[in-house]
């Protein structure tokens, strides 16, 4: 692990979601760029000292030198700068990745880190982690088996307000490296919130963008970066939408939501309630899917580890990423391709900073933007 | 009344709302342009034959020269296009007037009533009914004792999806209407729905528009108006806005929902849910204001006839209306001035109209158009 | 009517809710035991001061004495001790009646009224008014249709929390005769409400009750009546029942529920959501039916004004048994029976009398009891 | 761990939950009966097969004999019948004690488990994981606090629809030994999921029963033990009470909820929504507290990993049990007494051992009983 050392709160959940179903095991970290925090943090983690580095660096040479047991994969969870760089040298090191998003601070870097998978061959799995939830797969299980028809609009929003005072001046950690231009890129509520959005829509309905009309805003006066967005879509094929993501909502906490409408059916998926899944049409019941039945769809049954009625959340949908990478890295590690894997890609990450920068771009112009975009393969 | 013959809809809850409480009377009308259908509802409404009107120019020359029992006031619950001429002559006629919305058809005739209105001094009340419902009351009441704070963002939007399919070539007749340019206007879903939106926004915040983008969508193929609009708002003052209306979200029924973020908490009100208003803050638990409590703001509890857990819904609210313009209407026949009138005036229809057309405006030229607006006094 | 003078909150609602749908007409009442209340409320009404009457004896005498425009029936809307003389009085006298519950004090007046009833050939329709939502007619149409199997649970509950505090010593109208032994009878939550809970059941399931084990209370200090109840029961046939009611859950509202549970599927129905009803089985999505839709059974569309999405309430259901105690009525009155009478009846009535009784009888010997009943023909 | 073995449920769980903070590994296990499933389970858990044992007697034996890593706790994830011998024997070994519920099979078994808790002095906990959700701690506190006034009734239910059928006949596992009288006791449904009813009605509001009325049923044919089960209870100090719970109601899933009513405002908490919690009050609006907010008392705070917003479930539920008794075990271990420890008790295993004998006995005599109890300290 690369980052998540004391004062992190996302390492954490790295930690739990990646040793859940007991198939990996963390052995090895830079948790700080502080040698002696990144010293504090392995050693309450119970991790051999001399695995325990000073540098991201120091880490990967060192592991790589390893002639047994030396790490399988990296994960990145850092503040965004660092992305790039940290999972370049992963991977030219030979490791597997898997990385927070958004996954890079520029479209360039992006592309670079697609290039760099592509070459080493390695797995590359980001923590776009709302996919990971049974209800979410449900859903993309019945958009394509058809039962929505042909897809008219899509809904989806994710106010937070969390920042809905001028938090980064009272020094929370949090607040400040995600408003922080240096740390956290061009972006603060697009990034951090935004780019969730525009991959859950993509995992769920495949729709490509072709323009879009954003609006962007600082609504807390002293904020480096936007805290609002608002964006109209025109996806390929006809299908409208819209997508607001929002950290000054005063009193909403983590609300991630979308609504899917289609010729024949729509559907609501709302991440605070992550275990159902409403679809609705004009001419039947309401019907409300739910984890753990007999009549869940298999990737949605194969994400879910305990009886209907049980609630599963953030940390086990978390949990499927990392499942679903590891499941890939075996295979890699063991000359197949991997079937079917079930996680955000590299590519994914490149169409999520393509989004951002393109939604910054729109707003400044306050025009429609073409938002068509193919990440490399 | 002037409409609401046999198959129309909106008459009935007229007629309903309009008696509720046992203050108002049905004692006239001109239902259809047909005569017979007229003469037909008459019957079927228990009313004297010789005061069902084969045309509402016959029923207002004619109650107009009662010396004993004329009507107090006339009910428009025609299609779009009648709105204007009826509600004018009424007015010069000497009659108040309730009338339904979109108010006209253009903001020329809009600003016409406007005046007409203010010549006559005559009462008008658009039936903007969703402004009946004591929650919606007790939200505005919340915005104006500052528990929000300053507005920083409105959420409001209203998906239906009874015309996912083509219903207007089927005969239906609200379909049909609704959906031809010569009875609606220029607008559907913005006409019918859309203006609800404007309107409820305006009643709870008092925001008034600056600039808006909208973009407006036929989903469904041959129908002639949009089905389908979203508009980005920035409001005068600084806060943001996102409007969005649709016939098309299959599966929704009549989801009119807005929410409300100011700098020191947020509320949400859901037309499906009438009787209970969410309020959330960072700091303390989330909090539902519910009809019919010894909390309530004067205006809330004014508006309901029920204890707390008896559900007021659709019909209630649009009696509000009534009730409001009723009293209004006593207060000017006794030559005083209202007070603390609470329905929706001539103005807020034209400022309804104008929103349709600007959205119309700024879908067209894909850009940013100034929405700011004064309806005439 | 008679009752529902100054301060009455229910005699309001009756009025609404027969005059709704335009097909009835309020023109006399005996309004209150003192001349000059029932002379005001007349006034407020806008009736003719010449059918306003002193007391419900001169009422019944001069209206049957019309030759021309006499009242069709009579609406009971007094304190419980008064509902029997004045019904069997109505009844005796030609007219038709709508009473309100609990229906009389006593199983003997009960058993009374039913053979008065049977005796006179009017109508006697008794405002169980929660049987009048459109959903809680679906919920009878599934049992009827078999979706449930066979039926092994049933769990209702009416909470309420407006009595925590000991109103009645305040003078509150509502509180005073509700406790008062005098005028509510032997119980006070069994009678207020547990009987809407008996009678909600047996409508939805037809179940009949075979033995009851009640636990009453007394909770607030100085009440003279219960004022909360608990009643296990078993049901002929096999089904078990939990019934409970009670007046001092604090917070709650009029949080009537029912849940059926059969071999096949359960239900719920929530007094307070009333638009909807859930349905749930082990092997499908839940299903939540709603208002409006075209997939409604005929008895639930028929008791339906608006279209989906549109909330109907209290009131509307209420109406609902007015709606349907007319139409028994005209038929009677041109001297045919009724087709598919959908309204509680003076059996139900007896039903739910004697189910207060045997409850209180059940608690007081602290065992089981049987609580078999068929009320007279 | 003893049990968990293939195809057992709640033996992963418990792993899960053991292992979710870093701060317990499973280093052993006699997973099986079967040596060659138990061997199996430990090759699949990644542990040294010199660890994975035949018998838990030679687990005990041998893991006792070490001089060096030997473990310091034994999770017992058996059948019930299991419980009391392993848990005897463990303690009796000098190991501390996770065990799941019902505690043991008969009232004799668990104040012999008191008494060798108490003589051995190892730490003993039960899995009333209900227990550790966030919000049923913060229940306790708005109790203890005295927001809810005096206590007046609980209303506490849990239906599930599993065993709708006769489940058990086709052979899989958890109905086979649950509805089994050999492994799971004299009970199904009370033992299974009545106890944890009644442990969390004591948790959240320390109320002693006196006396109680139960009503058990076998709702499907062929059935050996009780599907169904309704208790009226009277609480010492004159609260009273309605539990139930049910194996047989169709479509419901995993649904404990309890609500909580005091002189001043009620509570109420569902499982399946876990992270909200209700309150509510006659004089103010409703509130809803959430996981992870400022204003959680310190109980609920600190069972909470994750940012409000972000779903914590059943699993993390679950490892606060474990957290919690490993703060205890590492006390202990260390001659010190835990302070402030919060995890399910031995004694608490008792009582709900007692209530479900209690329950039975009152059901077949069909008569109210003496409930009260008091485990041996």
């Amino acid at each position: 692990m690369v980052g998540g050392g004391p004062g992190a709160f996302i390492g954490a959940v790295h930690r739990m979601a990646a040793e859940l179903d007991g198939q990996m095991e963390l052995v090895a970290g830079a948790f700080s760029s502080s040698q002696e925090k990144s010293r504090q943090a392995g050693e309450e983690l119970f991790l051999d000292q001399d695995r325990v580095y000073g540098s991201w660096q120091e880490m990967l040479e060192k592991e790589a030198a390893r002639t047994e047991g030396r790490i399988d994969f990296v994960s990145i969870v850092t503040p965004n700068f660092l992305h790039h760089p940290v999972a370049k040298a992963a991977l030219e090191a030979g490791f597997h990745v898997v990385c927070d998003k958004p996954m890079t601070m520029t479209v360039e870097e992006s592309e670079d880190l697609c290039r760099t998978v592509s070459r080493t061959g390695r797995v590359f799995a980001l923590t776009h982690n709302y996919t990971g939830y049974p209800m979410v797969k449900q859903a993309r299980e019945l958009v394509r088996s058809g039962e929505l028809g042909t897809l008219r609009k899509v809904v989806v929003e994710y106010p937070q307000g969390w920042l809905s005072e001028l938090l980064e001046a009272t020094g929370q950690k949090q607040a400040a490296w995600r408003s922080d231009p240096q740390k956290a890129g061009a972006s603060s509520a697009l990034g951090d919130i935004g780019t969730h959005c525009e991959n859950l829509v993509h995992y769920i309905t495949g729709l490509e963008m072709e323009e879009m009309m954003a609006d962007l805003g600082t609504v807390v006066d002293g904020r480096a970066l936007e805290d609002d967005a608002s964006v109209l879509i025109h996806y390929k094929g006809g299908a409208r939408g819209i997508l607001y993501c929002s950290q000054v909502s005063q009193g909403e906490e983590n609300a991630l939501t979308i609504r899917v409408y289609g010729s024949k059916a729509g559907l609501e998926w709302k991440q605070e309630f992550p275990t159902w899944l409403w679809v609705r049409s004009q001419d039947a019941p309401e019907r409300i899917f739910k984890n753990g039945n007999g009549y869940a769809a298999a990737a949605a049954a194969g994400a879910t580890r305990l009886p209907a009625g049980h609630p599963e959340g953030f940390i086990e949908a978390f949990a499927n990423i990392y499942r679903e990478a590891g499941r890939a890295m075996r295979a890699v590690d063991a000359g197949q391709v991997p079937e079917h894997p079930d996680f955000p890609t590299v590519q994914d990450g490149a169409r999520g900073v393509h989004f951002i920068h393109t939604a910054i771009a729109s707003s400044t112009k306050r025009a429609w933007v073409d938002a068509s975009y193919t990440p490399p393969a």
